[in-house]
């Protein structure tokens, strides 16, 4: 029965593919990441050439070589709930399957992403003397409200600890390199108008009409692409939502639409609100949340030695992910790892051994070449 | 405890105003019509010059006296709840006001619409040979559902005690003529587009940005003022509702409008129909609701005649009423009746002893001279 409090060992020097088995093995849904963290801290520890640092159930293992860069390996040890439906795979314990030849592990979290912080371990472990300083961060509470992030707590507990000239996140993008993202806001339009009983229209004013010129500027909108470092990024300016009306024989006197601008990385928060100001002229606009965008920071020297490596064309990332906490602390970001995205969360989720494997490669190639 | 069960006797010759308390002291609220139908049966069945038929909770009565011409004189029986709040004078007994050297009679049905059935038997017991035949009709559930409707019922049961050359309603108008009533309809109008995550709306198609042009239309829409029998009739076409989205994050895939058209009794629903679909070519449009208008019916002799012996300037009537079902039927109808229509279904609705008196002089007058 103690037993079962005591870390389980990692075999850091192991096959990544096989070490990401061992970490599907150990639950961690949201909430629960404390024998994960136990069980990485642990094998960290054992690690004579790294420091290692623990927040809550956030563990960071640094080189302290004194290299002129250091870059961040980052992941998240939690997963999302295991599937119900009866004979998902995606689920724990993790099971391997043989397909034309190729292994491919299926479990949960295969794909997000314990493939990714199978690598991170086992680059931690193998390179006693990486050509940059890295900093390995692990940590909690990735897959729930922002507020609850792991990260975020080690942002405002800790800021040194994550301080690098690069982070690159082992988050799945099948291989490829995905940099930066696009920011978002989220805003409210109200039109006013005056009730009336629609048989007596002509004493009211109809809230809802007046939506018509928001709705045309709306649909006159001609979305930008805006290339940053290379990267074309997409942006986007959606009503995601519309309401009004009382019932059906009242003139309304209110109605509202709400606005979703996904903004490239060229801008600031400040320039992004200036913009949809100026496209809105003459409404007010009632902002309800705003994420700044991330640059991919690939002019960086241990980007481009990082491309380089990869030997992967990037891509730009339009969802928004914690490369942008990297990006708010002044550190460019990347997301690179195994696995594919759109396995992520579903039932089925798997992972082939080979592009684990593949992933830890590209990386060990960068900081050893 | 039996004598509750018989009916009370009313006396019709008394002064209106006196007989509209009486009738106030007999509840009546939708669906307990059954002792105020028995009173009014039991005394229109004394009057030896009307033949009396009941249907239900509703009564009519018919002069038979082969006159050219034959007029309605229609009301309901019930009122709406009682008011709840305490001290309201609305409500049942009945109370009188002296105020300004007037008698002011509170209760329940004051306005809406007592004080005119009142009218109607107090000319029914008077008027033992009227220069045109009279129907006295008096019905139950006017004031729920309209498929309650007790006049409808009478439609469906009787359609030949209801035949005439005019009707006038006795609800409560001030003491002027409303003639005929507009139309109304309701339908929506669905855009639909493609679903996609905000964050890559390029790949979807946003329905609610697709409503812009149907918003235009309705802005730019003028509603007409059309003439009919010499009536000024104002149209109006209203967005009365509005929705579409399902979350921040997600390009909708569907939004709606719902809108509302009063029309004039120039055209039939028909005619209205094709006038919106005209509006809003190239849409879809999917009725919920249609009710003919209804002409004045001005132009025929008995009710030129009322408006003479009225001796008011008749206006329009802009809500929908039971003039309707008459003008449905082929007889042209209008409201005129004693009370303040605004007083209706309030805590303190009330009715001056004298307007109800002017009401009774004014059909007497058409109905002798």
């Amino acid at each position: 029965m103690l037993a079962a409090m005591i870390a389980p060992d990692l075999d850091l020097a192991a096959d990544p593919a096989e070490l990401t088995a061992d970490l599907i093995d150990l639950e961690s849904v949201s909430g629960g990441e404390g024998p994960i963290a136990d069980a990485v801290e642990a094998a960290l520890r054992r690690l004579p050439h790294l420091t290692v640092h623990r927040d809550g159930d956030a563990v960071v293992a640094r080189t302290e070589l004194g290299r002129d860069e250091r870059v961040v390996l980052a992941g998240h040890l939690d997963t999302v709930p295991l599937p119900t439906v009866p004979g998902a795979r995606g689920t724990v314990p993790s099971s391997w399957e043989e397909a034309d030849g190729h292994r491919v592990l299926y479990g949960r979290g295969a794909t997000d992403m314990k493939g990714g912080v199978a690598v991170q371990l086992a680059l931690a472990a193998a390179l006693t003397e990486p050509n940059r300083d890295v900093s390995y961060v692990f940590y909690d509470h990735e897959e729930v409200d922002a507020a609850a992030s792991g990260l975020g707590r080690l942002q405002r507990n800790a800021p040194e600890l994550l301080e690098a000239d690069f982070a690159v996140l082992l988050e799945p993008t099948d291989g490829t390199v995905e940099g930066g993202c696009n920011g978002t806001m989220r805003f409210r339009i109200t039109t006013t108008g005056r009730a009336a009983h629609s048989g007596r229209s002509w004493i009211g004013e109809n809230a809802i009409h007046k939506q018509a010129d928001v709705l045309a500027r709306l649909s006159a909108y001609t979305p930008r692409t805006i290339t940053v470092e290379g990267l074309d990024y997409r942006e986007g300016l959606n009503a995601t939502g519309i309401g009004g009306g009382v019932a059906g024989n009242v003139v309304p006197d209110t109605a509202h639409v709400e606005i979703n601008y996904r903004f490239a990385p060229d801008k600031t928060p400040e320039e992004a609100v200036a913009h949809v100001r100026e496209v809105f002229a003459g409404y007010e606009l009632e902002f309800t949340d705003l994420s700044a965008a991330a640059r991919p920071g690939l002019d960086r020297p241990a980007a481009a030695a990082f491309v380089a490596a990869v030997g992967q064309e990037p891509k730009p990332k339009y969802g928004w992910t914690d490369v942008a906490r990297f990006s708010a602390m002044g550190v460019p970001a990347v997301n690179f790892g195994p696995g594919d995205a759109l396995l992520a969360h579903t039932d089925d989720e798997h992972v082939s051994a080979e592009a684990v494997r593949e992933c830890y490669r590209a990386l060990a190639a960068w900081l050893t070449d």
